[in-house]
């Protein structure tokens, strides 16, 4: 794993700064989330009012909530929502009551299996109310009657989301996309959020040759909102990358695009495979983060996502345990690298023409070839202008180079450079 | 394997009933294995006059037999038809004689390495006789005087075979064959009579979606006449499985048809794979029974071979070992246990388009989904449902989406119809 | 490894008759070389004049040498190129000169690993001069001067290459190409030329199905000038192999042609993996002997390259050690009966149609059946007969009837010949 950067700390001082605010899918927590992720890049942030409707979708009533606690006779607030986000069920309708503690515990939820964990719980298109707790918590209640408030609101507003664009040298689109809809969750998703960050503020310092659009949106009603305001622009996705999960201390995971073919698996997977990191390499699955929506069947995006231990695959997700100590600073640096290191291979994948396909031109008479024949060292460089000369039939790619030839990428796109310069390939 | 049923005696009692009849490719002998098979099943028979061109070939001269033996100095009969049908070459010209042994010996088949066995042999179409007889049997006839007999008759007359059809929702065909020209032999084919019975029994109690024909025929010319009197019909075969060899103790064997990725070769090959019965799956080779005249290149149908242990796959094959000791109850009943199993598969194996393929559909609206969020048991059926809108793009069946998913076929069918009901996919 | 035979013997003094000569990419090397050829095999010599446009190249200016040394001061030759051709840098300009050590060295290479050997080096196209020595030769030299002297010429003139066709039944062709510019090394490529002359001449005792041409040409240039001048033959080009480094003791490596499933890459994998001889396959790279031409992607013909170790694998690859003891008689007479094996199976891989393709054809009527059924013992013709006319669909040629069926493609072939000849199949 990466050693510890400038980039690793500053990732996860953002984390943290980030996870106290209690998100939801819609509300002041997202927007609270944005305005601080705005301070590290421009934002263009969109309000989508309640009612409106997005594919099969109609976009809810906005969330809010000031307070919750559930108090005992004492007035003593055994649980509450200042100390934790999670402790109140996500999306709980109002409710101000006292009931006896056996009347309470249909609205409690806890982790038996882990007694000071609190679970992350939500209910958001069915109206309920409830309160997440440790199971030691609940214990330790003794019967009796208890105060029990949540001061929330739901009611008409807007749905927020927000993009970040990098302008390239092409308007076709890699999106990336995460998800920041949940509250008090370190890996799940403000690690993520961290990376996709510091990447759009690397991409911005060149100009990449595809424009990278960042999206940061509520999961599910977010994606499914921004696919259905985008259908004109759909088209200009060539590839995508649902960033989740980016920082617990687990190897790398790479699910493909439903298509399990795309450019952007291929990319991933020869990065991940070659840069000797060990890493797993998923199919998809129509069950995880925004990859569903983008890969959906009627899109069908050559969209993938990486993360390091997967979607649900660790006994923290969607706990307390998943909290900034449960993400460390080298594994976001090592996510962002990745992610460097795939986009540049992404960015650089063109197709060539040879323009002299016939027998190989002579490159020595244009500067290209060692002239003295027979050295035994390895001609990498030239190997990799043969290589291309080779393969750019107009049917392979640079990337397909570098995989048939064993060659490093960086070695082939070097050359492809170089017979570019020479006028005998063309893009 | 499956335990003793009821419907595995019932079977064995029809090989034991069908037993020492002598059949051939013509003759009385076919026809009361049919009259026998008429009682369990409403056929319909068809004969087909000598003579008749069926495709490359001829109906041969019907054969049949009355007796035949050979008989020492003392008239006592060492050889016996009325013993073993066996014990006659098949399609013997007849003969009535008086030799010595030394010129007889020139017409008796033993079978060496196991001298307590009568073998099975024919001459359909290069007339000859002879007789068939255990190497011991012959090691104690003395050299001297024989009387042989044989009273069989060559003449015109007709090729039987049979159809029963159960109706279904559509007049797209299964066919399910099996020879009916072996005689005295119970697994080879007796036993694949009998599974085919009792399949086409169970077939008929409901409705299937495919017309399910089966087909008793004699091997080769039989399947051959069929083929010939079908033409207009072979475009409405769908799919196809001969049937024989059904009853050994063995495990099951798979023979996939001559295009090796059919529809039914996958359905067999998933039911075998996920049942968790040890089988084996077998490429397809133009030896063996009436696959070899389905599969031809001219027909090339998606018909593959369900067996025990194959085709002369056995010590026992093709000799009077093969008797109905030499089958079982069970055995039977588990070979069914795999049609039903496969046809239930394969009669459920649609192809749904999604209606609304831009993202998910909300499925939380139309009851479908849980709406509490984050319980991390197994949601099977949510899964299957998610997996059959991923995949139900036109391209990809039922069974696609379960060997994909992993989701148990069952599970998948289930979650097809509650997103038909819901109108969110069509057929 | 094929023992020791006539034609291993013959190879090998053709090996050693042609291993004195001073061959290049042009001069009376190689025309001394075909002169030798011309001997066991009629030629048809072509010559090309310098400054002729062929593809992306120029031919070159011819290079002819008489006579080249290092003599210390006394006139004793430290360095002579009457002893071995390899002792001249390839191409040099002529030079005539006294100089000190120190200067001299810069014209000098040797082996510092193999400090008795003599390297191989050229500069054909970039103006240089230079001597090729053993480490241990330089090492003895005191410093001092050194007269030093290359009497060559460079000069227009022409390119020599030569052909010889051995007529077949069909225009369409196949190419055998050995590259004949390098000078006293043995393996790569005299032992290449030899089984190439070997061939040819058994090749033409009987009227084979595809025209055979073999071209003996310079490395890259004269191939290049072979295509340049060849334009319209091409597209008769059908297969083809590059002959190299035929004689050294190292087990055969094919190469694949750039496209990789063409019929010589299938054919040569049949021929060596039914064989049992170990070899190696290696997938195509755009390095290594003419291939690298005929491969092109403008051009992209089915053209693999033969080799036992392959180019640059070994030691003594460019070096004195690639002398005639290095290459063995049995090495080149298994490197001919693999080539003998692989034509057999080539010329004869003919696509056929079944013209009975409804059911099978009755055999028996046409003399092609064994008509008495049940005979346990392995059919091997019938079986041979069975799959000709399942896989004779247009489709499938009798290479993949062998390989599907796992029946020797003697058998396949043989029984091709028998339904051919029954008019139930037409090639």
């Amino acid at each position: 794993m990466a050693p510890v950067t400038a980039d690793g700390e500053a990732m996860h001082a953002l984390v943290e700064r980030l996870y106290p605010i209690c998100r939801s899918i819609t509300g002041d927590g997202v927007r609270a989330t944005l305005d601080i992720v705005g301070e590290y890049l421009p934002l263009q942030v969109h309000e989508v009012p309640t009612g409106t409707q997005v594919l099969d979708w109609t976009v809810p009533q906005e969330w809010n909530i000031r307070d919750a606690y559930i108090a005992d006779g004492t007035g003593h607030r055994v649980v509450d929502f200042a100390a934790s986000s999670l402790h109140v069920l996500g999306y709980s309708v109002p409710v101000s009551a006292v009931m006896p503690l056996a009347e309470l515990r249909d609205h409690l939820h806890t982790l038996p299996d882990h007694p000071s964990w609190v679970p992350y719980r939500t209910s958001y298109y069915q109206p309920q109310w409830g309160f997440c707790l440790a199971q030691e918590t609940l214990d330790a209640m003794p019967d009796g009657a208890y105060e029990v408030r949540i001061d929330s609101t739901l009611a008409d507003g807007h749905l927020t989301y927000a993009e970040h664009v990098v302008p390239g040298q092409v308007a076709d689109e890699v999106i990336v996309s995460c998800h920041v809809c949940h509250p008090s969750l370190a890996n799940d998703n403000l690690a993520g959020v961290a990376v996709a960050v510091f990447l759009a503020r690397e991409l911005a310092e060149r100009t990449p040759y595809y424009t990278y659009r960042f999206v940061f949106a509520p999961g599910t009603i977010g994606a499914i909102t921004w696919l259905a305001r985008n259908a004109e622009r759909i088209e200009r996705v060539r590839h995508g990358l649902v960033l989740a999960c980016a920082g617990d201390r687990g190897e790398l995971t790479y699910k493909q695009s439903r298509r399990g073919d795309a450019e952007i698996d291929r990319v991933l997977q020869y990065v991940l495979r070659t840069s000797g990191r060990p890493h797993r390499v998923n199919a998809f699955t129509p069950y995880g983060y925004d990859e569903r929506q983008y890969c959906s069947p009627g899109f069908d995006l050559g969209v993938g996502s990486l993360t390091r231990t997967p979607y649900a695959g660790y006994p923290e997700y969607h706990t307390s345990a998943d909290n900034p100590d449960f993400v460390s600073p080298e594994a976001m640096a090592d996510t962002l690298a990745v992610c460097r290191e795939a986009f540049a291979v992404l960015d650089r994948n063109r197709r060539y023409v040879n323009l002299s396909p016939y027998g190989e031109p002579q490159l020595g008479r244009r500067g290209l070839y060692d002239s003295l024949g027979g050295r035994s060292d390895a001609k990498q460089a030239q190997l990799a202008m043969l290589w291309v000369l080779s393969l750019s039939d107009g049917e392979h790619g640079l990337l397909d180079v570098a995989e048939r030839s064993g060659l490093p990428f960086e070695a082939v796109a070097v050359a492809a450079g170089a017979l570019h310069g020479a006028g005998l390939i063309k893009a």
